[in-house]
């Protein structure tokens, strides 16, 4: 094998939003499978906001990636080579591959993604490790139950998306918030959410949650944390529950908003849990099973933004955090490098 | 019966701190119980925080008490006569009694206060409603474990010590907050905490946790909120319960507080969560069984902060909101108006 592996390297560790000059590019020969390894072809990366904290120093929720090494990163790969017995070529698998082309992991860090539950663009996207977050969040954290009255912050987003068709397949009252017109449409047209609301365009967000969820909220899936958290904490009904999922309006934050409504977690009985689906992990089959089982159905549907080409990943980062993805935001890396592939 | 029922009347509104001025008393013949009611005279009425939000016009979790009308509180009394079979003269109860030295209330919200498990001090105390939120605060809420790290504000108060000295018993680490030396002296010495914060000689309340708790927070069991509430999250633990049972520093505030370390919640996986003791109001004989075992066994005593005489009741809510008690708060009136017992 004289192919190359083409990677991205992590170069500076990030002041607020990450930028294309955190990361340099580098090209180093494939390395062969080992015993129990297998070589893979990246074709789908994600791009997520737990990657800001990977950038960092001093990270409390996860370690760092080191300065001059691969970035970390999911994602869909197809077997090239594999000296396990799990594995053979052609097949996809998922896994944290790292931002390059071609991978060489142990066979126990790659879990099939089996082609009867969908191609590698549903595996990136709704049986993907952002959907598995959602499942995990709306149901074992938030307690969804039928009739809840039920808000989803970043509901366009990558794990928004599919909290809320969650929320609705439970068969609750579901209002999303996302910012900007194209989103909105998004959700009102092909997710049929009851309720939308443009933060771009209210001046007064809490109001403009009162219109959406007019009984309240029993359920807030949050994505974002600061302002838009505090705005929906006023609306909380009795033993409402918070699932702080994310906070990408404060990851790169140069000071934390002050919340002022904790209060209403107090006078309505209400609780507010954080969770990292990594701590599902041996439960990642059964969120999949169901996730796989609703898409089938057809109920479940995800908008995916994608770029093409590992060389956009840097820069894709910098658009998560600005909120300029429409959908959630993958990396297309298979085709740009399908040379390393012979059959094509 | 003509005898005299003293009363005090929620006057008007409180802005801040509730005033003596807020309040204004008078004196009315005692009403002889009808079928089903019984006639009582007070001992004890315990003064409680939540008091101010029944004195406010729009309270979101309790309903106001009417301008003009007795103002609302729990205690305990002794039985004068009985039109009910469940009740016999003399023996101790405990209900909404009201402030006043002689109340007439139907059967059915009166609950026998059982002269076997402790005497009406106990049942005030360690066997009171304070006791009885503190048991589910640190039981359901908390789900205090053994070898947790607890951290219990206000842990000189009416709820705080009976938190404290559940986590004792739960062979936690316990550390707890108070205001002031005498306070700090009797939660180390008679408490047995493992740490003592007094925040009244702590320029950094973050640091002085971190001191007392070197290994971080499993559980915070808070009855203060605002800063202190603050600087707890800096301190969490991985899977760290934040039991938010009051808001004492924020009740009476003008500007509440705004919470910056949110974030902590998510990155530590932690939950935090509101609760409002009357919901366990099916429970409450459970709660009474385990907290009289202990106290029969000597694990569980309670300090008591006792005023004498109805007509102190006005300014012990004062007293309470600046933390001027020392001990659970309570004002004895039954010594004061004992004439309205034929056999004293």
């Amino acid at each position: 094998m004289s192919e190359l592996n083409h990677r991205i390297l992590l170069h500076a560790r990030p002041g607020g939003i990450p930028e294309p000059s955190n990361f340099v590019a580098d090209t180093v020969p494939v390395r062969p499978p080992a015993a129990d390894e297998v070589l893979l072809e990246t074709i789908f990366l994600s791009i997520d906001p737990a990657m800001r904290s990977w950038m960092s120093e001093d990270s409390s929720a996860h370690s760092s990636v080191p300065l001059g090494e691969v970035m970390r990163g999911g994602g869909i790969a197809r077997v090239l080579q594999s000296r396990s017995p799990m594995f053979r070529p052609g097949e996809h698998v998922q896994a944290r591959l790292g931002w390059q082309t071609h991978p060489t992991l142990p066979a126990r860090y790659v879990q099939k993604a089996d082609a009867a539950r969908g191609d590698a663009r549903a595996w990136i996207g709704v049986l993907g490790l952002s959907a598995v977050t959602a499942y995990f969040g709306m149901r074992d954290i938030g307690e969804v139950t039928p009739g809840d009255n039920v808000l989803v912050s970043a509901a366009a987003g990558g794990v928004g998306q599919i909290a809320a068709q969650i929320a609705r397949i439970e068969a609750c009252h579901v209002a999303g918030i996302a910012g900007g017109a194209d989103k909105c449409a998004y959700l009102a047209s092909e997710l049929k959410l009851d309720g939308v609301i443009d933060r771009k365009a209210e001046n007064d967000l809490a109001a403009a949650i009162g219109r959406a969820c007019p009984d309240g909220i029993d359920l807030y899936f949050d994505n974002v944390g600061g302002p838009t958290l505090d705005a929906a904490l006023m609306h909380l009904r009795p033993g409402a529950r918070v699932v702080l999922c994310g906070r990408i309006s404060q990851v790169a934050a140069a000071n934390s908003y002050a919340v002022r409504n904790l209060g209403m977690i107090l006078t309505r009985r209400a609780r507010m849990q954080g969770f990292q689906v990594f701590r599902y992990h041996d439960r990642y089959e059964e969120a999949r099973a169901w996730l796989a089982a609703r898409y089938r159905e057809g109920a479940l549907q995800q908008r995916l933004h994608v770029l093409d080409g590992l060389d956009q990943a840097p820069a894709a980062l910098g658009m998560l955090f600005r909120g300029e993805n429409t959908g959630k935001l993958v990396v297309q890396v298979g085709r740009e490098f399908s040379h390393a592939r012979p059959s094509r």
